[in-house]
């Protein structure tokens, strides 16, 4: 198959693009894998916020060909303890570390096996306690790119760690539910499936109430944001497949004061 | 030709960096166009902003190489009734939504053909009402690239959106214009072109007046940032042939309180 | 060598992202060396400030094969008397203007030869005095990438400019420095290298004494963040091998009220 031939790597990471953290690990990449593909996904993760590199990767790792290699580094615990991981799942790898980070995007797409990152000879000669997106995952992408099995990095763990993403409910007649992510736009992300809407009866072009931190609203529920007037707040499900609050050419994050975690109620 | 070798697909939109919209497109152009080149131009327009949109591409997009496929998406109406088209020019392809943002450039290249975007087949098998930028343009500028005809994606338009962008004129023997665009040093670029300052009879190295929001200020007709002291304010004809208030080393769009849109007045 | 057949550019500028100046670099890039890989390593560079574009590169560069063309543009002496040159070191080449920022990365790699950028036939036919940029550094990269000779863009020069950073020093039985550095995390990253600390006795696992803008505080000498509690001050040897002063996910420069180029003192 065609797209077999690209050695796709991804990046995301909270390094920000003010210096060269990021140029180093490609650099890394590109001297162990000169065959292998760049694509940053994002580096502006907020820092340290593993649960929003872990919505944002889960995003756009599954649009990736088959093979891809996701590196994803928010690493608040970089040489401690925590152990850095390849994780393969049914399609593609994912490496960083042990925090969770990587665990919604590969449980998306069906996990495999989980190995611990233990085998020095794949690693940079010198490896710093401050940076292993430089010293061990950007070597560890370049040699899976170039085919190496993940088993040859180091042993199978079982006990990695699993983040608890919070899933919605039913209460009475609502869906409890919160958000997950905040995108660019304000455009407020919720964790509730179309599934849940199923459930509460809730369709397309009808109104619903949408409670965020404890004030409510009665929104049009559209298909596109522009189904409403400029400036004009709505629900409608994303692009991603889940309930998303916005307004039309506005931040909704603004007009509702929300930010990621606080809760959401919707009812008919 | 060796240039013609490549395969080059441009991006730009107002998604910004910090979630995995980029990304995703970026992974739907290499699924289906492996050999693609893809480079961004920005994803920092602001938010809805077709005409800055609009502008910043037809800056860009004259120095790519001919065969180059420019994708831009800022895009308020997506998934509304405005259609999704592709443009031919002379020498490249533009794919986008109809609402003016390719033009500029198109127009700036020499206009050939505007398609309708309607063939399903060459889209994404479901296609959301929110993120066209993935499930129709992506794949539309993969195709391109990969050589596919212009009008198999639909059939021939001409009711086109054209932006009107103000033009400048002459009042007396002042020049009328206005800001097009103030980029990220808070150059103050307007759309005065050298034509015009010849029928004032304004040539560098003279002081002019320029006004802008009502202040006047006397300023030199300089060739490059440096001819004056740091700090101080210049004009010169920038590097997009646009007549353009500076100030050595720091920002003219602060000193004078100047934005997009705001009317600017220039006079021996 | 595999990795000779790489044919890397790497881009570097305060250009930010905003508009099309870097896009139209790549574009020309891509015009005359189409097999050129292109790799940013930032276009966040704080305006016109050369000491830290310099900081980056330096950062940076040493990560990039052998053969790789570094570009650096943070030049408010755009289209006055300064010239544009190529650095060519002891692996790889440097292209941007002659005010330093080239220079530190140069120095660490070893310089052989800096020539002036004097023969027109490999810049654009028009060049503007706004944006050399485009006009003269990225058709130079290209060339220099596609394997022209550094003599061939003009003549030898000795007087290239050096910035002085400032180096730290012995006082009494303390280390004074400065800061060179603020990375994205908050990171303060000073001048002082692993061989002063030394020279006091410093070593990891103790507490010493650190004076950032006349403020003393006594903090661990750790190897890594997370060596000590959550929003706690450390210090330690960072990824570049500088002193680094941090806060466990946290941010040092907000801490400490810090800027760079406040002075540093450090002791037992």
């Amino acid at each position: 198959m065609e797209r077999l031939r690209q050695k796709i790597v991804t990046l995301l990471s909270d390094f920000g693009l003010r210096g060269s953290y990021v140029a180093e690990m490609k650099a890394i990449i590109m001297n162990k894998c000169p065959e292998a593909r760049i694509v940053d996904v994002t580096h502006e993760i907020d820092k340290f916020d593993i649960r929003m590199g872990a919505f944002v990767l889960a995003s756009g790792a599954p649009y990736f060909p088959d093979g891809t290699v996701h590196v994803a580094v928010v690493d608040p615990g970089v040489g401690t303890s925590r152990r850095p991981i390849v994780v393969e799942s049914s399609r593609c790898f994912f490496v960083g570390p042990d925090n969770g980070v990587l665990m919604l995007a590969a449980l998306k797409e069906g996990l495999r096996h989980v190995y611990a990152i233990e085998n020095t000879q794949y690693m940079l000669p010198r490896i710093s306690k401050t940076f292993h997106g430089r010293d061990v995952f950007a070597p560890t992408a370049a040699y899976l790119a170039k085919g190496l099995a993940a088993p040859e990095f180091g042993s199978e763990i079982k006990d990695y760690v699993v983040p608890t993403f919070s899933k919605p409910c039913l209460k009475d007649n609502a869906i409890s539910g919160e958000i997950l992510h905040i995108d660019d736009f304000g455009n407020i992300i919720t964790n509730i499936t179309l599934d849940f809407l199923d459930k509460v009866n809730v369709c397309e072009s009808q109104f619903i109430t949408v409670e965020i931190a404890k004030e409510a609203a009665r929104l049009k529920f559209c298909s596109a944001y522009g189904d409403v007037s400029r400036n004009e707040a709505l629900v409608l499900v994303g692009s991603h497949d889940f309930l998303e609050v916005s307004v039309n050419q506005g931040s909704a994050a603004e007009r509702f004061r929300a930010k990621r975690g606080d809760s959401v109620l919707v009812w008919r």
